[in-house]
């Protein structure tokens, strides 16, 4: 893993919750972005050389909003990025972990992802990222 | 916020975890510490220019021992550097968050820290933190 590339958090309301983020880290979020397949609004905040990810469930049926529901707002998910994301699933594979997608995704900002399932990684829902740019 | 210095992750089992997040980052923990004011053992990963930072509580009435038995292991705080932690604080307290502690105490990795209430937070227990090496 070559660094934290962002780490995930799920709200209620993206609105809110980027003037909050905005105050907490002294800079407002550069962007934001919709990914349709994954049914969330995402924001971003650059922080030194990592982002925060905000993310907010467009219905109810978006993992997110279910996150929420059952959970409450918080921390959902970190985010390593890799070189290789083929290689790094086969790597992780063979170490016991447990992915929740056979074939990396297309996420926001311009990265293909994978999930581990949490069951695997003492509770922490973990992605790994390589950037398409 | 300068950067995120490090995550910090409830589990049950230090030894264990270690072992499972040496294969999960591919590089082992660089060192050990605990914190008795705070009753916990850690241990810290590098991963790019962050850390991850692995807790178990000592006792039963620690506070990660709490979370994790009420909630699971998982994702329990994130940290951000700052430069001057009273300035912050101020900065903070005007912006409407709730401080945990009113002073800065001493944490893991020769740190100065402050905890904001999550309720303040969108759920996020947030630590800032400032170096005195």
């Amino acid at each position: 893993m070559r660094k934290i590339e962002h780490l995930g958090i799920a709200v209620k309301d993206l609105k809110q919750s980027n003037e909050l983020f905005a105050k907490l880290l002294g800079n407002k979020a550069y962007k934001e972005e919709m990914v349709d397949s994954e049914g969330v609004k995402t924001s971003f905040f650059q922080v030194g050389d990592t982002k925060v990810e905000l993310l907010e469930g467009t219905g109810p049926d978006s993992p997110i909003s279910k996150f929420v529901e059952k959970r409450a707002e918080g921390i959902h998910h970190i985010a390593f990025e890799v070189e290789d994301i083929q290689k790094e699933m086969e790597r992780l594979k063979k170490e016991g972990f447990e992915l929740l997608n056979e074939q990396p995704k297309t996420g926001a900002d311009h990265k293909l992802v994978v999930f581990l399932h949490p069951r695997s990684t003492n509770g922490v829902l973990v992605e790994i990222c390589q950037s398409t740019q």
